[in-house]
């Protein structure tokens, strides 16, 4: 198998001493050090070449090296390349401990008390049982699952919403923008695992804000354009949310003075929520070859008409 | 039965409302309005009164409000009296809450990141996979017990010391002051759930700080007295210890101009992390005194011995 990797040159390094080591057939090359592009197969990328086709006439598969496929521009993609996503345990793991922490902290009132620590202020707020904290996930794919299982165990009171139905153990499952609504009003806690599409861009905004419960508060770890920015710092401002947790934004890095950086109910990452870790990664990529290569489905494969 | 209540009159005025439903021929009287003295028969109190069998000389059983008991002075107590710790699921969950939330902010480099934010520096360190990072909790009872369960189940690497040896699964377990050097030198991230005693007080101090790998990280949520300030700030100075999270000082609250308030590597909170909920005490408070009163074991029973 012909391999060429299109990313961050550091985490390149990685991979090509993962893919030395478990598949020692294959050649995996480093973006722009390519060989003869006739023979390239598979390309991992972030954001991947113009011209892909024409770069690489013999391309079989282009594989995203993050969760999500968005980035790609699929009109200049030809139809029939088959485009994944990167879904691997990782990835995963990543993402349940980001939300777990940031669902724990704002259950517990953590922004409040680190404020507090600042202001030399101490003083105690009552407690909520999990049970009496409802939490809710929008997005039921593999992250949104997953996060729902330690949330669960924790005893919050949990609800997912997703385009299409799902069933989940110990979760209230809405789908479909009918039902939207009634999940938003009865999430204090909501977490946004969403894909980017047309749809959800922009979709967390004040119309949405408004229909949770007042003091609700909201984990962002879809992505950037699906949050309104200036709707969440007004929405903080006015109570109706009282504690966001954001690691994504557009633009990534935010510009100096971005009211995110200072506001005291917002806690900010820099877009570390859930990074792909090399081993696990690695490995997932070469299984999805193998997969492709014995004519089985792969795992992650984007719908183009739903857009993830 | 005939109870005396002697703490924070507020949780008091609830414990008295709940103690009205679930146990409607009980007599629960919020301190000073005792009633005869001689009546009663159980004392609820976080600090009881002096010449405490004086004062009730029909008293029968000491409960602490609280999941401590070391609040007690036992010289003043006498032998044969049975004092009985708060060992209640609201406690629990709440304990497991706050060592959760702050184990995965640890191990995510939270506190960094949030320095990092209110600095406007967008920058991504490395993440490591939760089974690479070893977390060790000192104090194996029933919180201790109780917050290992989502550590190993979110994949951490766990361990735990105890005075005596215990068996936990996906634990490693240690006893004794012999096995304490080994455990604290396989210890990332430390979390203090130990008792207060003669032998812990004073213990989390430079001597043991140094025992732990470089840049390892504490939670103490033990009891205020274990913990040596001005060791635990000079261990973060020199970078021996990367950030800490402080629920328990002492005094609390903290004097003004009080080195943890403004420390950016440590995070402290107001004695929050377990607050017994009315509910659930009450309910294992009322378990207890019927278990008393057909002459089966209390759960809580201090031993005077161990301190416990």
């Amino acid at each position: 198998m012909n391999i060429v990797y299109k990313s961050e040159p550091e985490r390149g390094q990685k991979w090509a001493a993962l893919v030395a080591q478990m598949a020692p057939a294959a050649s995996f090359r480093l973006w722009p050090e390519i060989g003869n592009p006739e023979e390239v197969e598979y390309l991992v990328a972030w954001v991947p070449p113009d011209n892909i086709m024409q770069q690489f006439p013999n391309l079989k598969v282009l594989f995203s090296v993050g969760a999500g496929a968005d980035q790609f521009d699929y009109a200049n993609l030809p139809p029939e390349l088959p485009v994944v996503r990167m879904i691997e345990p990782g990835l995963t793991s990543g993402m349940v401990e980001y939300v777990t922490f940031a669902v724990l902290g704002l259950h517990r009132d953590m922004p409040r008390y680190l404020q507090q620590q600042r202001a030399g202020l101490w003083q105690t707020h009552p407690v909520h049982t999990a049970g009496k904290r409802r939490v809710g996930v929008m997005g039921l794919g593999t992250l949104g699952e997953a996060v729902l299982k330690p949330l669960v165990a924790l005893g919050f009171d949990c609800a997912g919403w997703s385009r299409t139905p799902r069933d989940l153990p110990g979760v209230q499952c809405f789908a479909g923008n009918d039902r939207l609504s009634e999940f938003l009003a009865r999430s204090d806690i909501l977490i946004c695992l969403l894909p980017l599409t047309a749809s959800t861009e922009g979709m967390l905004n004040t119309a949405l804000f408004s229909q949770l419960p007042p003091g609700a508060a909201l984990v962002q770890v879809g992505r950037g354009a699906q949050l309104n920015h200036d709707d969440l710092i007004q929405a903080l401002d006015s109570q109706q949310l009282s504690a966001a947790v954001v690691d994504v934004t557009t633009p990534e890095p935010l510009p100096a003075g971005h009211a995110f950086w200072q506001h005291p109910a917002l806690w900010l990452t820099p877009h570390i929520a859930s990074q792909t870790q090399p081993e696990s990664a690695v490995n997932a990529l070469l299984e999805n070859i193998r997969r492709y290569e014995r004519g089985e489905s792969m795992v992650g494969v984007v719908d183009r008409d739903k857009g993830y």
